[in-house]
């Protein structure tokens, strides 16, 4: 018979981020699944190939059981409602509860955060604060938060250590930051009882290796790579433009820090299980990048600990594809700063997570989602 | 006929500022008054005595209109669903519309807040949150926000200028400068729309020296003169504390500036007369304390200006109450600063704002509304 697993709430489980991290829940073997989502940027096939992802995986002549095991329950529903986070927990107060919440559901486009602050804050903030309550309520008091390496704004050092400073420059980047603030502040409040653990994504690219889930973005992509995939099948035949070559960087264009998608899932896994480990928590208001606490609030960088240029990306994907592009350059881009890395050495140790997917897988896999996806998961269902 | 007032929802009027600031709208005769408030920690009588003494302040031969104008509506209900702030804005539509808001509802003991921190960004975030999508829909862009001086934590500089940076030492103060950023950001998506100043309020005391309004706090009064105003009616006979004699100030405890409740009150009526005035939000990113913008938000301190000590307000209370007052040294409390006093040149220069009233007038208010209603409002309905 299977271990039991212990079931994990995943909010924005259809998003890009949030599905591979339901399906590495799913392939530890160690959580069930169940979400909420409002669709707002999503699709509930992803929902659905996650768990025939998971399926496909198991051993020949695995049981029915462990098959039904891995069906995500999906929650169409809003979490800036405080009803609608209820209705799950009390749900799953007969089928022996929810045992933690990894927190994904957001908006995250940082211009669009400048012209709909309400909006931002009511679904960013208002549903932190929502969802706290209702755990609080529950006495559900594992959480792991998607943070962003935008809380950092633009760093005094290079790769950034997870003690930087905190100033985010965008509407957005102060909701994750106060979000990471409103959580520390419930640790501190009842250390025998919260846990949780934020992380800060730097650059999520690439897809599951299936082609089967991946970023399906609406409208012009905001990231570099789901772009470049989307140029390689025709979009955008203007080609790209490139802000700034005279940077003081290897090849004069900007440089970031992209983590396999994959990698970037697994981590929070990873993450799970160290939210019962007491040690990590020992240091954790200096680390934070907040003043000293007494709680067991902890937060991490996820990325490779590495910089690819523009230049290197459109290298990276052309061999991918196969497809020529087209680039311009054109000026700086204010706001934009030279380089953004993550010092990865903390998550290392303590979570012993490692980036270990390079970038020919990378962009291997993004270019396999979008080829087999061309026009994303709307027409594919 | 009477001019037409405006009318202006103050969150939250029947608390102790929200009385006051109540009160000066109505006086102002430019304005009348809507409220909401929940009366988790006030009365409904506070509403009818402010009525009251702005009626009595009438001319001799006041129309009933003069005198109905006066009267608060008042709507119970509670600020963080939001729902119960769309009726009001609903019902008004009609009777030509809500003007402005000044946001005072809130939860305020700073030693509570790191103990149930989620009910106080329900109250003071999500509220907020709230109030601005609401104020959005109904095309109300006119907001004075209640701050507080505990947004700059223990500051590099005494006077206090606005431009000093922002860094609250607890939740409560975290509460504060985060509506601060919220409403800043809501200011810059739309610099054609929205307009707000929050007043960053230094120690409040003092009452209409009328005796019928005044703060009423349940259970031990967590502030200085409340709290020696009800020492002199025979309450906590075990006297007073005082928490370190050895700082580096004139007499060893610690500084604070006190402002007379009447003049801060005051003071939200210079700002709804300011919040049209294109000029003062000129210099505001620097004012506020965080990055520059484009939108028409600005911060002013609401201070005297001026530091009293613990020892200056015992003697004046002495003096205004005949009481002789039982003191004991103790040792320093931790977080305490030695002083914190207002820069008051922005308030003063911008809104023409100046705390006029002096120390002797706040004891002797203070005094009058204590031995006046001994027990508050509760018995006094
Ligand atoms: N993609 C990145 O580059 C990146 C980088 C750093 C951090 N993050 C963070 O990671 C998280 C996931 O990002 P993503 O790229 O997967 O975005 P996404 O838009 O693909 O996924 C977010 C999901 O949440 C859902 N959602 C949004 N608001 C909701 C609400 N109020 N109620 C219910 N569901 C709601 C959306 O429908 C979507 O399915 C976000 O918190 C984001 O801020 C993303
Ligand atoms: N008193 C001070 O020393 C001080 C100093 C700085 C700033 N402030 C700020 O001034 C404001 C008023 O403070 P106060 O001293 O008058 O406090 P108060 O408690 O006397 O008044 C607050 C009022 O808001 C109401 N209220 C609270 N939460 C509500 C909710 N969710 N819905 C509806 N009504 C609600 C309360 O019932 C009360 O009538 C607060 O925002 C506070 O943070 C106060």
């Amino acid at each position: 018979m299977a271990s039991p697993r212990k079931t994990v709430l995943i909010t924005g489980a259809a998003g890009y981020i949030g599905s591979h991290i339901a399906l590495c829940c799913l392939l530890s073997g160690k959580y069930s699944v169940v979400t909420i989502d409002n669709f707002h940027n999503s699709f509930p096939t992803a929902l659905e190939r996650v768990t025939k992802i998971a399926q496909d995986a198991l051993p020949a002549g695995a049981s029915d059981e462990d098959k039904k095991a891995l069906e995500i329950k999906c929650y169409r529903g809003d979490i800036s409602i405080k009803s609608e986070i209820d209705q799950i927990f009390k749900d799953y107060e007969g089928k022996g509860g929810i045992w933690g919440v990894i927190h994904v559901a957001a908006l995250k486009a940082v211009g669009e955060s400048g012209e709909i602050p309400i909006k931002y804050y009511e679904n960013n903030i208002t549903a932190t604060i929502n969802l706290l309550d209702v755990m609080d309520k529950y006495k559900v008091y594992n959480l792991v938060y998607s943070s962003s390496a935008t809380v950092y704004g633009a760093p005094p050092q290079c790769p950034i250590p997870e003690s930087s400073p905190l100033q985010p420059e965008s509407c957005y980047g102060r909701t994750k930051f106060m979000s990471e603030l409103i959580i520390k502040d419930v640790c501190d409040s009842a250390p025998d009882k919260w846990r949780a653990i934020s992380l800060r994504y730097f650059n999520p690219a690439g897809a599951h290796p299936s082609g089967q889930i991946g970023e399906d973005p609406r409208g012009r992509p905001g990231n570099l790579l789901p772009l470049l995939a989307q140029m390689a099948v025709g979009k955008f035949p203007e080609g790209l433009k490139i802000f700034g070559n005279d940077y003081d960087t290897p090849d004069g264009t900007c440089v970031r820090d992209y983590i396999h998608i994959m990698d970037l899932a697994e981590g929070h896994v990873l993450a799970l299980a160290a939210l019962p480990r007491d040690e990590i928590y020992a240091a954790q208001g200096q680390a934070a990048g907040f003043g000293s606490s007494g709680g067991k609030y902890k937060a991490y960088n996820l990325g490779k600990g590495k910089g690819m240029s523009v230049l290197n990306m459109v290298d990276a994907m052309q061999k991918a594809s196969g497809f020529k592009y087209k680039t311009e350059i054109v000026g700086r881009r204010t706001g934009d700063v030279p380089e953004l890395t993550a010092d990865p050495a903390l998550a290392e140790k303590e979570l012993e997570f490692k980036a270990k997917r390079d970038l020919e897988a990378m962009c291997r896999d993004q270019w396999n989602w979008q080829s087999n996806n061309p026009k994303g998961y709307e027409n594919q269902a």
